[in-house]
Protein backbone atom coordinates (compact mmCIF):
# COMPACT_ATOMS: atom_id res chain seq x y z
CA UNK A 1 0.00 0.00 0.00
CA UNK A 2 0.82 3.71 -0.47
CA UNK A 3 1.28 5.81 2.52
CA UNK A 4 1.34 9.43 3.11
CA UNK A 5 2.82 10.95 6.57
CA UNK A 6 2.35 14.31 7.29
CA UNK A 7 5.90 15.29 9.01
CA UNK A 8 6.55 18.30 11.31
CA UNK A 9 10.19 19.28 11.84
CA UNK A 10 12.32 21.56 13.35
CA UNK A 11 15.00 22.40 10.74
CA UNK A 12 18.01 23.70 12.64
CA UNK A 13 20.08 20.98 13.04
CA UNK A 14 19.38 19.43 9.72
CA UNK A 15 20.91 20.19 6.19
CA UNK A 16 17.62 20.23 4.69
CA UNK A 17 15.21 17.75 3.59
CA UNK A 18 16.83 16.15 0.69
CA UNK A 19 18.79 12.78 1.23
CA UNK A 20 22.69 13.92 0.59
CA UNK A 21 25.85 11.60 1.48
CA UNK A 22 27.83 12.56 4.99
CA UNK A 23 25.23 15.07 5.98
CA UNK A 24 22.08 14.61 7.73
CA UNK A 25 18.73 15.47 6.71
CA UNK A 26 15.30 14.46 7.27
CA UNK A 27 14.68 12.64 4.46
CA UNK A 28 17.20 10.50 5.53
CA UNK A 29 15.93 9.79 9.30
CA UNK A 30 12.40 9.31 7.49
CA UNK A 31 13.82 6.56 5.35
CA UNK A 32 16.20 4.93 8.29
CA UNK A 33 13.59 4.70 10.42
CA UNK A 34 10.45 3.39 7.92
CA UNK A 35 13.33 0.42 6.80
CA UNK A 36 14.11 0.28 10.44
CA UNK A 37 10.73 -0.33 11.39
CA UNK A 38 9.23 -2.60 8.58
CA UNK A 39 12.60 -4.39 7.51
CA UNK A 40 12.59 -3.34 4.15
CA UNK A 41 14.32 -0.53 2.08
CA UNK A 42 12.33 2.62 2.11
CA UNK A 43 12.81 5.84 0.26
CA UNK A 44 10.07 8.79 0.88
CA UNK A 45 9.10 10.81 -1.76
CA UNK A 46 8.79 14.54 -0.32
CA UNK A 47 6.37 17.20 -1.36
CA UNK A 48 8.59 20.13 -0.32
CA UNK A 49 12.39 19.82 -0.54
CA UNK A 50 12.95 22.65 2.23
CA UNK A 51 16.23 23.76 2.84
CA UNK A 52 18.62 23.64 5.46
CA UNK A 53 17.58 25.34 8.36
CA UNK A 54 13.97 25.61 7.12
CA UNK A 55 11.10 24.24 9.36
CA UNK A 56 7.91 22.53 8.80
CA UNK A 57 4.32 21.54 10.79
CA UNK A 58 2.90 20.08 7.85
CA UNK A 59 5.35 18.34 5.31
CA UNK A 60 4.29 15.62 3.32
CA UNK A 61 5.91 12.29 2.61
CA UNK A 62 4.77 9.29 0.51
CA UNK A 63 6.21 5.47 0.49
CA UNK A 64 5.07 1.89 -0.91
CA UNK A 65 5.02 -0.67 2.01
CA UNK A 66 3.98 -4.59 2.15
CA UNK A 67 3.23 -4.25 5.94
CA UNK A 68 0.11 -5.26 7.38
CA UNK A 69 0.20 -2.50 10.13
CA UNK A 70 -3.00 -0.78 9.29
CA UNK A 71 -1.53 3.04 8.07
CA UNK A 72 -3.01 4.83 10.92
CA UNK A 73 -1.19 3.20 13.51
CA UNK A 74 2.37 3.41 11.36
CA UNK A 75 2.70 7.30 12.81
CA UNK A 76 2.93 6.59 16.32
CA UNK A 77 5.59 3.26 15.86
CA UNK A 78 7.53 5.81 13.96
CA UNK A 79 7.81 8.98 16.38
CA UNK A 80 9.30 5.81 19.07
CA UNK A 81 12.00 5.52 16.26
CA UNK A 82 12.71 9.13 15.68
CA UNK A 83 14.89 11.66 16.90
CA UNK A 84 12.83 14.38 18.82
CA UNK A 85 13.16 17.35 16.58
CA UNK A 86 10.77 15.43 13.76
CA UNK A 87 7.49 14.14 14.69
CA UNK A 88 5.04 12.50 12.15
CA UNK A 89 1.35 13.97 12.85
CA UNK A 90 -0.52 11.33 11.10
CA UNK A 91 0.21 8.60 8.46
CA UNK A 92 -2.73 7.48 5.75
CA UNK A 93 -3.49 4.87 3.10
CA UNK A 94 -3.67 6.89 -0.16
CA UNK A 95 -4.04 5.83 -3.95
CA UNK A 96 -1.48 3.93 -5.85
CA UNK A 97 -0.73 6.44 -8.09
CA UNK A 98 -0.70 9.73 -5.22
CA UNK A 99 2.12 11.49 -6.26
CA UNK A 100 3.02 14.58 -3.41
CA UNK A 101 4.48 16.54 -6.26
CA UNK A 102 2.84 15.88 -8.84
CA UNK A 103 -0.90 16.10 -7.51
CA UNK A 104 -2.32 19.75 -7.39
CA UNK A 105 -2.24 21.07 -4.35
CA UNK A 106 -2.17 24.45 -2.13
CA UNK A 107 0.97 25.38 0.05
CA UNK A 108 1.43 27.27 3.24
CA UNK A 109 4.58 29.32 4.73
CA UNK A 110 4.99 31.52 7.23
CA UNK A 111 7.88 33.68 7.59
CA UNK A 112 8.56 35.00 11.03
CA UNK A 113 10.40 38.22 12.17
CA UNK A 114 11.42 39.20 15.52
CA UNK A 115 11.78 42.53 15.52
CA UNK A 116 12.97 44.25 19.47
CA UNK A 117 16.40 46.03 20.30
CA UNK A 118 17.86 42.56 21.84
CA UNK A 119 17.20 39.36 20.60
CA UNK A 120 15.41 36.93 23.07
CA UNK A 121 16.82 33.59 23.04
CA UNK A 122 13.72 31.49 22.89
CA UNK A 123 13.24 32.97 19.83
CA UNK A 124 16.37 31.97 17.99
CA UNK A 125 16.03 29.02 15.80
CA UNK A 126 12.31 30.28 14.75
CA UNK A 127 12.42 33.71 13.56
CA UNK A 128 14.81 36.54 11.57
CA UNK A 129 15.95 39.12 13.53
CA UNK A 130 15.59 43.27 13.67
CA UNK A 131 16.28 46.02 15.32
CA UNK A 132 13.97 47.95 14.22
CA UNK A 133 10.42 47.02 13.16
CA UNK A 134 9.49 47.64 9.58
CA UNK A 135 6.30 49.36 8.58
CA UNK A 136 3.56 46.83 8.30
CA UNK A 137 1.02 48.57 6.49
CA UNK A 138 3.87 49.02 3.43
CA UNK A 139 4.40 45.45 3.55
CA UNK A 140 1.26 44.86 3.04
CA UNK A 141 0.68 47.21 0.50
CA UNK A 142 3.47 45.48 -1.40
CA UNK A 143 2.26 42.24 -0.86
CA UNK A 144 -0.92 42.88 -3.02
CA UNK A 145 1.72 43.31 -6.04
CA UNK A 146 2.26 39.83 -5.44
CA UNK A 147 -0.90 38.13 -5.33
CA UNK A 148 -2.36 36.21 -8.31
CA UNK A 149 -0.90 34.31 -11.40
CA UNK A 150 2.48 35.65 -12.52
CA UNK A 151 6.14 34.72 -13.99
CA UNK A 152 8.07 34.48 -10.35
CA UNK A 153 11.39 34.22 -12.92
CA UNK A 154 12.71 37.19 -10.71
CA UNK A 155 11.64 35.68 -7.34
CA UNK A 156 13.54 32.59 -7.32
CA UNK A 157 17.40 31.24 -6.93
CA UNK A 158 19.24 30.88 -10.40
CA UNK A 159 19.38 27.60 -8.83
CA UNK A 160 15.94 26.97 -9.73
CA UNK A 161 15.07 23.98 -12.00
CA UNK A 162 11.48 24.14 -12.65
CA UNK A 163 10.71 23.58 -16.12
CA UNK A 164 8.01 26.60 -15.70
CA UNK A 165 8.16 30.14 -13.36
CA UNK A 166 4.64 30.52 -13.40
CA UNK A 167 2.56 30.11 -9.95
CA UNK A 168 -0.39 31.16 -8.30
CA UNK A 169 0.04 32.92 -4.91
CA UNK A 170 -3.38 33.01 -3.37
CA UNK A 171 -2.72 35.19 -0.44
CA UNK A 172 -0.22 37.10 1.29
CA UNK A 173 -1.10 38.14 4.88
CA UNK A 174 1.60 40.09 7.35
CA UNK A 175 0.58 39.84 10.77
CA UNK A 176 1.94 41.99 13.94
CA UNK A 177 1.73 40.62 17.17
CA UNK A 178 3.07 42.74 20.27
CA UNK A 179 4.94 40.44 22.60
CA UNK A 180 4.48 40.87 26.28
CA UNK A 181 7.82 40.87 26.83
CA UNK A 182 8.13 43.72 24.23
CA UNK A 183 8.70 43.83 20.92
CA UNK A 184 6.81 43.08 17.51
CA UNK A 185 6.47 39.45 16.13
CA UNK A 186 5.39 39.72 12.66
CA UNK A 187 4.19 36.93 10.30
CA UNK A 188 4.44 36.98 6.82
CA UNK A 189 1.52 34.25 5.46
CA UNK A 190 1.61 33.07 1.70
CA UNK A 191 -0.76 30.60 0.12
CA UNK A 192 -0.25 29.38 -3.34
CA UNK A 193 -0.52 26.51 -5.97
CA UNK A 194 3.67 26.06 -5.55
CA UNK A 195 6.66 27.65 -4.59
CA UNK A 196 10.22 28.24 -6.76
CA UNK A 197 13.53 27.75 -5.23
CA UNK A 198 13.59 30.29 -2.57
CA UNK A 199 10.35 32.14 -3.40
CA UNK A 200 9.35 32.28 -0.19
CA UNK A 201 12.23 33.77 1.57
CA UNK A 202 12.99 36.20 -1.35
CA UNK A 203 9.55 37.59 -0.90
CA UNK A 204 9.85 37.99 2.68
CA UNK A 205 13.11 40.05 1.84
CA UNK A 206 11.09 41.60 -0.18
CA UNK A 207 8.20 42.91 1.68
CA UNK A 208 10.37 43.34 4.29
CA UNK A 209 12.41 45.95 2.30
CA UNK A 210 9.41 47.46 1.62
CA UNK A 211 8.70 47.84 5.35
CA UNK A 212 11.65 49.97 5.22
CA UNK A 213 10.85 52.22 2.57
CA UNK A 214 13.81 50.19 0.54
CA UNK A 215 11.42 48.97 -2.30
CA UNK A 216 8.17 50.38 -3.95
CA UNK A 217 5.36 48.48 -5.36
CA UNK A 218 7.01 49.93 -8.58
CA UNK A 219 10.09 48.16 -8.37
CA UNK A 220 8.30 45.02 -7.71
CA UNK A 221 5.97 44.95 -10.68
CA UNK A 222 9.14 45.60 -12.56
CA UNK A 223 10.43 42.88 -10.50
CA UNK A 224 7.61 40.68 -11.66
CA UNK A 225 7.36 42.21 -15.31
CA UNK A 226 10.87 41.88 -16.30
CA UNK A 227 12.23 38.50 -14.44
CA UNK A 228 14.50 40.57 -12.89
CA UNK A 229 16.01 38.90 -10.32
CA UNK A 230 17.95 42.22 -8.55
CA UNK A 231 14.93 44.18 -8.67
CA UNK A 232 13.32 41.76 -6.21
CA UNK A 233 14.76 41.78 -2.67
CA UNK A 234 17.46 39.52 -0.94
CA UNK A 235 16.70 36.03 0.62
CA UNK A 236 15.78 36.47 3.96
CA UNK A 237 17.04 34.31 6.35
CA UNK A 238 16.13 29.87 6.24
CA UNK A 239 15.58 29.90 9.83
CA UNK A 240 12.38 32.34 10.08
CA UNK A 241 10.51 29.99 7.48
CA UNK A 242 7.94 26.96 7.95
CA UNK A 243 6.27 25.00 5.64
CA UNK A 244 2.59 25.10 7.33
CA UNK A 245 0.85 23.00 5.14
CA UNK A 246 0.33 21.15 2.03
CA UNK A 247 -3.31 20.96 1.04
CA UNK A 248 -4.37 18.35 -1.96
CA UNK A 249 -7.46 18.82 -3.99
CA UNK A 250 -8.81 15.09 -2.98
CA UNK A 251 -8.35 15.94 0.76
CA UNK B 1 30.22 50.49 40.55
CA UNK B 2 27.59 47.96 40.83
CA UNK B 3 25.54 47.22 37.90
CA UNK B 4 22.40 45.26 37.51
CA UNK B 5 21.84 42.65 34.55
CA UNK B 6 18.38 41.66 33.20
CA UNK B 7 19.42 38.40 31.90
CA UNK B 8 17.15 36.03 29.38
CA UNK B 9 18.47 32.79 28.66
CA UNK B 10 17.46 29.46 27.21
CA UNK B 11 18.21 26.86 29.53
CA UNK B 12 18.42 23.85 27.54
CA UNK B 13 21.74 23.60 27.12
CA UNK B 14 23.00 24.53 31.20
CA UNK B 15 23.54 22.54 34.02
CA UNK B 16 21.40 25.93 35.61
CA UNK B 17 22.50 29.51 36.75
CA UNK B 18 25.05 28.40 39.41
CA UNK B 19 28.69 27.98 38.93
CA UNK B 20 30.40 24.75 39.36
CA UNK B 21 33.35 22.62 38.31
CA UNK B 22 33.41 20.88 34.89
CA UNK B 23 29.82 21.96 33.87
CA UNK B 24 28.59 24.69 31.97
CA UNK B 25 26.14 27.20 33.77
CA UNK B 26 24.88 30.83 33.10
CA UNK B 27 26.57 32.21 36.29
CA UNK B 28 30.17 30.61 35.03
CA UNK B 29 29.61 32.07 31.33
CA UNK B 30 28.18 35.57 32.71
CA UNK B 31 31.74 35.81 34.83
CA UNK B 32 33.44 34.74 31.87
CA UNK B 33 32.43 37.39 29.51
CA UNK B 34 32.49 39.96 32.46
CA UNK B 35 35.72 39.15 33.47
CA UNK B 36 36.73 39.37 29.71
CA UNK B 37 35.73 42.15 28.74
CA UNK B 38 36.77 44.39 31.97
CA UNK B 39 40.05 42.24 32.31
CA UNK B 40 39.01 42.11 36.21
CA UNK B 41 37.93 38.86 37.77
CA UNK B 42 34.46 39.20 38.32
CA UNK B 43 31.28 36.94 39.94
CA UNK B 44 28.02 38.27 39.11
CA UNK B 45 25.71 37.53 42.59
CA UNK B 46 22.21 35.81 40.84
CA UNK B 47 18.40 36.69 41.53
CA UNK B 48 17.74 33.29 41.43
CA UNK B 49 19.58 30.28 41.41
CA UNK B 50 17.45 28.44 38.51
CA UNK B 51 17.58 24.69 37.81
CA UNK B 52 19.33 22.66 34.69
CA UNK B 53 16.68 23.28 31.77
CA UNK B 54 14.48 26.30 33.45
CA UNK B 55 14.94 29.33 31.57
CA UNK B 56 14.52 33.02 31.91
CA UNK B 57 13.33 36.34 30.63
CA UNK B 58 14.33 38.04 33.41
CA UNK B 59 16.90 36.73 35.90
CA UNK B 60 18.29 39.28 37.47
CA UNK B 61 22.89 39.28 38.15
CA UNK B 62 25.03 42.04 40.40
CA UNK B 63 28.19 42.89 39.92
CA UNK B 64 31.06 45.61 40.74
CA UNK B 65 33.38 46.86 38.30
CA UNK B 66 36.03 49.55 38.44
CA UNK B 67 35.23 50.52 34.43
CA UNK B 68 34.41 53.69 33.00
CA UNK B 69 32.29 52.31 30.62
CA UNK B 70 28.35 53.75 31.76
CA UNK B 71 26.50 50.93 32.95
CA UNK B 72 23.80 50.93 29.82
CA UNK B 73 26.45 50.43 27.86
CA UNK B 74 27.66 47.04 29.17
CA UNK B 75 24.87 45.35 27.86
CA UNK B 76 25.42 45.46 24.20
CA UNK B 77 28.82 44.66 24.79
CA UNK B 78 28.17 41.89 26.92
CA UNK B 79 25.85 40.34 24.68
CA UNK B 80 28.67 40.39 21.93
CA UNK B 81 30.70 38.05 23.89
CA UNK B 82 28.05 35.94 25.21
CA UNK B 83 26.55 32.30 23.53
CA UNK B 84 23.52 33.07 21.44
CA UNK B 85 21.50 31.29 24.27
CA UNK B 86 22.42 33.97 27.32
CA UNK B 87 21.16 37.58 26.13
CA UNK B 88 21.31 40.06 28.56
CA UNK B 89 18.37 42.48 27.88
CA UNK B 90 19.74 45.51 29.96
CA UNK B 91 22.39 46.88 32.57
CA UNK B 92 21.50 50.17 35.25
CA UNK B 93 23.89 51.02 38.03
CA UNK B 94 22.67 50.16 41.20
CA UNK B 95 23.27 51.58 45.02
CA UNK B 96 26.46 49.92 46.44
CA UNK B 97 24.59 47.81 48.84
CA UNK B 98 22.32 46.18 46.33
CA UNK B 99 22.48 42.82 47.06
CA UNK B 100 19.58 40.75 43.98
CA UNK B 101 18.64 38.36 46.85
CA UNK B 102 18.08 39.99 49.75
CA UNK B 103 16.30 43.02 48.85
CA UNK B 104 12.35 43.10 48.45
CA UNK B 105 11.28 41.61 45.61
CA UNK B 106 8.50 39.97 43.92
CA UNK B 107 8.92 37.49 41.70
CA UNK B 108 6.86 36.10 38.44
CA UNK B 109 7.29 32.41 37.06
CA UNK B 110 5.54 30.58 33.69
CA UNK B 111 5.05 27.18 33.67
CA UNK B 112 4.00 26.08 30.20
CA UNK B 113 2.12 22.65 29.11
CA UNK B 114 1.45 21.14 25.51
CA UNK B 115 -1.54 19.38 25.37
CA UNK B 116 -1.90 17.76 22.48
CA UNK B 117 -2.68 14.41 20.67
CA UNK B 118 1.32 14.13 19.09
CA UNK B 119 4.30 16.53 20.05
CA UNK B 120 5.29 19.71 17.87
CA UNK B 121 8.93 19.61 17.72
CA UNK B 122 9.31 23.29 17.80
CA UNK B 123 7.84 23.29 21.50
CA UNK B 124 10.13 20.48 23.03
CA UNK B 125 12.32 22.70 24.19
CA UNK B 126 9.96 25.28 26.32
CA UNK B 127 7.07 23.16 27.14
CA UNK B 128 6.03 20.08 29.40
CA UNK B 129 4.53 17.80 27.14
CA UNK B 130 0.46 15.96 27.81
CA UNK B 131 -1.30 13.98 25.69
CA UNK B 132 -4.15 14.40 27.11
CA UNK B 133 -5.62 17.85 29.01
CA UNK B 134 -5.85 18.55 32.39
CA UNK B 135 -9.44 20.47 33.35
CA UNK B 136 -8.42 24.24 33.53
CA UNK B 137 -10.88 24.70 35.62
CA UNK B 138 -10.04 22.26 38.50
CA UNK B 139 -6.86 23.53 38.30
CA UNK B 140 -7.70 27.16 38.86
CA UNK B 141 -9.84 26.12 41.35
CA UNK B 142 -6.98 23.88 42.94
CA UNK B 143 -4.57 27.13 42.64
CA UNK B 144 -6.71 29.14 45.11
CA UNK B 145 -5.87 26.79 47.95
CA UNK B 146 -2.20 28.05 47.27
CA UNK B 147 -2.69 32.11 47.32
CA UNK B 148 -1.53 33.28 50.35
CA UNK B 149 0.85 33.34 52.96
CA UNK B 150 1.44 30.00 54.03
CA UNK B 151 4.13 27.91 55.50
CA UNK B 152 5.17 25.65 51.74
CA UNK B 153 7.18 23.29 53.87
CA UNK B 154 5.27 20.26 51.69
CA UNK B 155 5.99 22.40 48.34
CA UNK B 156 9.60 22.23 48.12
CA UNK B 157 12.45 19.70 47.45
CA UNK B 158 14.07 18.35 50.71
CA UNK B 159 17.40 19.75 49.76
CA UNK B 160 15.92 23.12 50.62
CA UNK B 161 18.10 25.20 52.45
CA UNK B 162 15.92 28.01 53.54
CA UNK B 163 15.72 29.00 57.27
CA UNK B 164 12.22 29.55 56.58
CA UNK B 165 9.46 28.03 54.73
CA UNK B 166 6.90 30.60 55.07
CA UNK B 167 6.13 32.48 51.40
CA UNK B 168 3.18 34.55 49.94
CA UNK B 169 1.61 33.85 46.70
CA UNK B 170 0.31 36.61 45.42
CA UNK B 171 -1.64 35.41 42.25
CA UNK B 172 -1.92 32.15 40.23
CA UNK B 173 -3.62 32.51 36.88
CA UNK B 174 -3.65 29.44 34.82
CA UNK B 175 -4.02 30.75 31.17
CA UNK B 176 -5.41 28.22 28.18
CA UNK B 177 -4.87 29.12 24.79
CA UNK B 178 -5.73 27.24 21.49
CA UNK B 179 -3.58 26.78 18.85
CA UNK B 180 -4.07 27.09 15.47
CA UNK B 181 -1.26 23.71 14.84
CA UNK B 182 -4.16 21.85 17.20
CA UNK B 183 -3.90 21.63 20.70
CA UNK B 184 -3.73 23.97 23.78
CA UNK B 185 -1.14 25.38 25.60
CA UNK B 186 -1.57 25.90 29.28
CA UNK B 187 0.32 28.62 31.42
CA UNK B 188 0.60 28.37 34.70
CA UNK B 189 1.57 31.86 35.94
CA UNK B 190 3.09 32.36 39.72
CA UNK B 191 3.45 35.62 41.58
CA UNK B 192 4.60 35.87 44.85
CA UNK B 193 7.64 36.95 47.02
CA UNK B 194 10.04 34.38 46.59
CA UNK B 195 10.14 30.46 46.29
CA UNK B 196 11.80 27.83 47.39
CA UNK B 197 13.84 25.05 46.14
CA UNK B 198 11.62 23.15 43.17
CA UNK B 199 8.27 25.29 44.44
CA UNK B 200 6.68 26.22 41.69
CA UNK B 201 7.73 22.98 39.39
CA UNK B 202 5.78 21.61 42.58
CA UNK B 203 3.30 24.00 41.95
CA UNK B 204 2.76 22.82 38.43
CA UNK B 205 2.80 19.23 39.11
CA UNK B 206 -0.26 19.68 41.81
CA UNK B 207 -2.18 21.48 39.74
CA UNK B 208 -1.84 19.26 36.55
CA UNK B 209 -2.73 16.49 38.87
CA UNK B 210 -5.67 18.38 40.11
CA UNK B 211 -7.03 18.99 36.49
CA UNK B 212 -7.13 15.09 36.37
CA UNK B 213 -8.74 14.96 39.20
CA UNK B 214 -5.98 12.89 40.57
CA UNK B 215 -5.50 15.36 43.77
CA UNK B 216 -8.01 17.41 45.57
CA UNK B 217 -8.37 21.06 46.84
CA UNK B 218 -8.51 18.92 50.44
CA UNK B 219 -5.19 17.37 49.64
CA UNK B 220 -3.49 20.30 48.83
CA UNK B 221 -5.12 22.54 52.01
CA UNK B 222 -3.78 19.39 54.23
CA UNK B 223 -0.51 19.60 52.52
CA UNK B 224 -0.24 22.95 53.59
CA UNK B 225 -1.07 23.01 56.91
CA UNK B 226 0.65 19.66 57.31
CA UNK B 227 3.88 20.35 55.10
CA UNK B 228 3.88 17.04 53.82
CA UNK B 229 5.72 16.97 50.91
CA UNK B 230 4.10 13.56 49.60
CA UNK B 231 0.27 15.55 49.69
CA UNK B 232 1.40 17.93 47.24
CA UNK B 233 1.93 16.60 43.14
CA UNK B 234 5.23 15.79 41.85
CA UNK B 235 7.88 17.88 40.60
CA UNK B 236 6.67 18.97 37.02
CA UNK B 237 9.79 18.70 34.45
CA UNK B 238 12.50 21.65 34.39
CA UNK B 239 11.61 22.70 30.74
CA UNK B 240 8.31 23.64 30.82
CA UNK B 241 9.60 26.24 33.74
CA UNK B 242 10.61 29.95 32.70
CA UNK B 243 11.46 32.90 35.10
CA UNK B 244 10.03 36.24 33.69
CA UNK B 245 9.98 38.85 35.90
CA UNK B 246 11.62 39.73 39.39
CA UNK B 247 10.83 43.28 40.22
CA UNK B 248 12.33 45.16 43.29
CA UNK B 249 10.96 47.60 45.33
CA UNK B 250 13.41 50.43 44.61
CA UNK B 251 12.55 49.68 40.89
Amino acid sequence: MRVMLRVAYDGTNYCGWQIQPNAVTVEGELDKALSDLFKEDIHVIGASRTDSGVHALGNVAVFDTATRIPAEKICMALNARLPEDIVVQSSVQVEEDFHPRKCVSEKTYEYKILCRRIPLPSYRFHTHFLRTCPDVDKMRHAAECLVGEYDFKGFCSIKTQAESTVRTIYSIDVLEERLPEEGTLITIRVTGNGFLYNMVRIIAGTLIEAGFNKRTSDTIKQAIETGERTLAGPTAPAKGLTLVEIRYAKD
